[in-house]
């Protein structure tokens, strides 16, 4: 089959956008890809949002030597849950990033120097506002969907609070309108782990050669092992033994999930940004819409986004509880929310991993909301 | 009250002992502590075995300017659990450690230097004989009961497999016959912290004044995560920041949950010895009598003991159903063997702190035993 092709674009916003915290900030570039076709009316479009550490590529192949799609490439398509028959689906990579829009890593017009730590640390508000600017710059005022796993999720959420009208449905996956001290507690070693990485020096290392990957291994390593469960990690690995039978004595790799976690953190630093890894990171740990406006009803008291909160039993970062109280507080409210808790052995991961269930729950929840709205495409 | 002074001990073992890996090594300093009186037929011994990061001072003061007692000072002691009027309770320091038992810190007398790396990398089983050899030295044959929680509940679980016509009873407390794949994962991130710490310098670091403080630290701060469980978390810090009311918007420290971590990080540099956590976490690593024996029954045939199982329900570093996989065992070969769930919300820290249940059923247990075994006090 030929490989459909898409390509990253690159939207510039040429102004300064005020920041939860104050300061006002720009120009940001966004970098997002587009799948489908945005109707007349300009009422089908679909924002899904990445992940921690993800990207705007979210489906299709950016060239053909891609071996592989982009990271929702199994929900996003022709006759998929997201389906680009029907809908005009935007996807953008989050402010503060490292994948095409603008985040510590890049260039300050003004000293022409990377920003580093001189960028402002920012918030889930902040991400979706810039989102916001890239929807304005096409036109769009009804959002038919915005959908999110993980950070992605409380994104979604903070677009039904921030933009209450715009927003027509929101589809949480494995989320949490507010990190628990745990999950806090592992952002926080991680980030210790680049910080006391002396390569990362005060966050001015993009001109050296020797860049703080050991840090940001480590702190990849860390969030791996949240992402999986317990379970998973039996079935993925147990206490099987790396291609040997017997114990080295040494402080080598032993241990199949060793070897697993060393490569999940390898693999990162070419990728991914140590500086942008921080900033993430503390917008995560953030976000608490219940601190900002007071209560979680206070919080989402005025949106009119119809819900499908989607959980993962096994999933012990935002566990299932997490994504009930959100679904309780919206019944409180008398919003339109559906819930569902899929059984996985996947952990957190599972948003990424168990398409199937995913694909039928959302294909299905978006159908009915197409028939309700009887909107045009 | 008087303080009770009691002096950490120092016995040599002069020969060379030979570890699971073939190697043979000595001679070996035991830094040890008893308390009580051993009696004329040398029976009333008991062993306490201390957790990952422990030291030989179990109970009293070491000096009258002490603030802390020994670390189960609570169990051990006149009228207690481990009762001093009736027991000689010994508690030695592990091989490999870093307070007064020979470890990777110590000088090898052939090069007047820090072993450090040409430490040979050992097993709990080796660390056990090691026991073994100060036990003979007080010339004790018969072992009224061996206890120790988490890592000292492997030990102890060793001690009734490796001598098994010595151990009258054994008393395993948040404990595991083989850590997941889970523990051994945050045991390698924690690691790979130090060795990714360029100060560690392949381990020789004891004659410089820059030590990986940095990565020894932040293994602590992995390490403290797993010891507290989700519920302690939100008991003792939930989301609350630290000294403020707003976020500060940079990189310092925002919530409780990361000062805490950052305290106890840095506090333990000043006591711990970053090779000893190597060596120490890689032994826990390999514990796996099931492993070694083929079976776990296998590996408990033998062994004549009276078991006491405990485990706590919010430990999910060695959960539960852990505990009861070696009840299970132990059952079906027909061993005598009591076991405990105890509801705390301490996570796997709970064995340091919820000391009155736990005196209550070791005690109920050791005198219980007493009574069978009639034996002279």
């Amino acid at each position: 089959m030929k490989k459909k092709i898409v390509e990253t674009k690159l939207y510039k916003i040429n102004k300064k956008v005020k920041f939860e915290s104050g300061v006002e900030f720009g120009p940001i570039t966004v970098a997002y890809e587009t799948y489908g076709t945005l109707n007349e009316n300009k009422d089908n479009a679909v924002l899904v949002i990445h992940a921690l550490t993800g990207t705007a590529h979210a489906a299709c192949y950016n060239s053909e030597e891609d071996k592989k799609p982009g990271w929702w490439d199994d929900l996003i398509g022709e006759g998929k849950a997201f389906d680009t028959n029907k809908y005009f689906i935007i996807s953008t990579n989050i402010l503060g990033g490292c994948s095409g829009t603008t985040g510590p890593s890049s260039i300050n017009p003004e000293t022409n120097k990377p920003y580093a730590l001189s960028f402002p640390v920012f918030t889930i508000e902040d991400t979706v506002k810039v989102q916001k600017e890239l929807l304005d710059y096409f036109g769009i005022k009804t959002l038919y969907a915005v959908a999110g796993g993980s950070m992605g999720g409380m994104e979604a959420i903070q677009f039904t609070i921030s933009y209450p009208d715009m927003v027509k449905s929101a589809i949480l996956i494995a989320t949490t309108s507010r990190l628990s001290p745990q999950a806090i507690a592992f952002n926080a070693v991680g980030r210790n782990s680049i910080i006391s990485d002396p390569n990362w020096n005060n966050g001015n290392y993009y001109e050296n050669t020797e860049k703080p990957d050991r840090g940001l291994s480590n702190a990849r390593m860390i969030g791996h092992i949240t992402y999986l469960c317990e379970e998973a990690m039996y079935n993925k690995f147990g206490r099987k033994l790396q291609n040997k039978n017997h114990y080295d004595f040494n402080f080598d790799i032993d241990f199949q999930v060793e070897s697993y976690l060393q490569h999940q953190g390898q693999i990162f630093v070419d990728r991914f940004d140590a500086n942008s890894y921080l900033y993430i990171t503390k917008a995560v740990d953030y976000f608490d819409p219940a601190k900002k406006y007071g209560s979680l009803q206070n919080a989402f008291k005025d949106t009119n986004a119809k819900f499908l909160v989607i959980s993962f039993d096994s999933d012990w970062l935002f566990p299932s509880s997490q994504s009930k109280e959100i679904v309780n507080t919206l019944m409180q409210l008398d919003k339109d929310v559906s819930y569902c808790e899929i059984k996985s052995s996947c952990g957190h991961d599972a948003f990424l991993l168990e398409y199937e269930v995913q694909s039928k729950i959302i294909k299905s929840f978006l159908n009915e909301h197409i028939k309700e709205k009887s909107f045009e495409i």
